[in-house]
């Protein structure tokens, strides 16, 4: 087969992989996901890992192949190295990384950050799907938020990934709720927005985080917070807190929406978070996102 | 023997113990440290290992005992009830608890706190020794700060406790450093001082936090910061937001200093930051505090 016959598109994460087929005219053909995220790879077992689980998996043995997140990093196949903001799309595709005949990998990127040097691998691929979705995308300056266990507050500006900065919230609530002195008594349940919109305004302005999470425990010991609310009220004040810390400062005007990308049921919790701020925003999904970026990356190369 | 031979004190908290044997006169006549703190204990067998291994290593079987820190918590030998601030040495003294015949235990502290109500075992009884140590400390407003795990700032005024807030400073280090994206390489070696500084100025106004901390990654990545300087500099930025979100606001008056309660090497790493905010600052022994503070508890009482 050749590239005319399609290709494999795959977005490999820290946890999970997922994978497709694109037949000849870009139409998706297989999906499949895996567990078979770079944190589960031993050293040097990616490629052999890809070959005999992945490919066999979409029918896609001797299809060009395209990759992005973390298996461009020192824990995954091979180090694809950063590509510096501003980025493009065309900055990205001449940055893509070969480890092995037909298969590509996507750079990580690479920006001014917050007080250092910042760096997402993985985002940058939805973001292009994100502005690939509306022609309108490319012009003008839009403020994106991709929220998960490193979150990522971007501006993009005529169609150019500017700059960005992460905030590890989604990193904390896990860390805290599993294994802190706020740990959950159980898995968390689902949402209690009362107790989420509590942990919003206990946010504030986003500072004093130590303090205010140590509240969590004097809320349940004798607030009057059920402990069955807690995981909801942490979920509130570390998106209040980054959103309070952050959205200032990628804000483009007054009135402009944020642009949620990831999965619907956190975009919608930041999303309730940031109307309590007056801050109006749209959602994509991530994982159509991620398809429609290394789609168009692909169609820029092929 | 009755009370009149001695007494055995102890700071008894989540991951040690430790007990002293006061002769008739008041004099340290016995101590020793025990790996048994409260989240050590199954259920219900504190009781047992005081007397089989804590009594029996002071040769202090038949003195009346009392105890301070978690003990008095669910997960300790019985629940010593919360004292509410403002409080005093006569308050806590007639809020002692007694679990079995001859032992008592302190009570906790709880405060209004920074969002609901705050709490503490084994610090107010710290605090109480610091009190005793110095006859002027009983009058004026104070403010100290009790660095580690859960650090807690104090509002003392005329001698009695009126409000404090709680940071988790110390165990958010531990879980970032053991199991975070952010996690060392190995056991952190001597404090980097340089590294140390540079993470207390990255905190700036102690907010973004959790943007911040991620902020260590892209300095290790890419930003010259060494992988053995981490440690140092998460220190610094853990304990600068710390100073930065709590310190002003219990600030008595220009120039007053802070007094800092604890381990000798923490306190001067909390005294080098305040330094880098021109705030001065008095450091007390942590372990000599809380001798002192169950002992004036005891000639309260005996």
């Amino acid at each position: 087969m050749s590239a005319a016959d399609g290709v494999l598109l795959a977005d490999w994460g820290t946890t999970n992989l997922r994978a497709w087929r694109l037949d000849r005219v870009g139409k998706v053909a297989a999906r499949a996901d895996f567990a078979l995220g770079v944190a589960r790879l031993t050293p040097g077992e990616a490629a052999a890992r890809f070959e005999s689980e992945v490919r066999p998996a979409l029918a896609a043995q001797d299809l060009p192949a395209l990759l992005c997140g973390m298996i461009g990093s020192t824990l995954g196949w091979t180090l694809a190295p950063y590509v510096d903001c501003p980025a493009s799309l065309e900055s990205l595709a001449e940055g893509l990384s070969s480890p092995a005949p037909g298969v590509r990998i996507v750079p990580g990127l690479r920006g001014p950050g917050l007080i250092g040097p910042d760096v997402m691998r993985g985002e940058e691929t939805q973001i292009l799907g994100w502005l690939a979705a509306d022609p309108a995308r490319l012009s003008g300056v839009h403020t994106l938020c991709l929220p998960g266990t490193h979150a990522k507050w971007v501006r993009v500006e005529e169609g150019r990934l500017i700059r960005f900065v992460t905030a590890m919230t989604g990193e904390l609530y896990d860390l805290l709720g599993a294994q802190s002195v706020l740990r959950f008594a159980g898995p968390p349940g689902p949402i209690d927005l009362v107790a989420f919109d509590a942990g919003v305004a206990a946010a504030a302005d986003g500072g004093a985080l130590a303090a205010r999470l140590f509240g969590l425990r004097g809320l349940t010991l004798n607030g009057g917070l059920a402990a069955e609310a807690a995981p909801s009220w942490l979920s509130g004040l570390l998106i209040g807190a980054e959103i309070a810390a952050l959205q200032p400062g990628f804000a483009t005007r007054t009135g402009a929406a944020v642009h949620l990308i990831g999965a619907t049921r956190l975009c919608g919790l930041y999303a309730r978070a940031l109307a309590a701020k007056d801050v109006s925003c749209e959602i994509a999904d991530g994982e159509e996102a991620v398809l429609a970026g290394l789609t168009r990356i692909w169609s820029a190369i092929a």
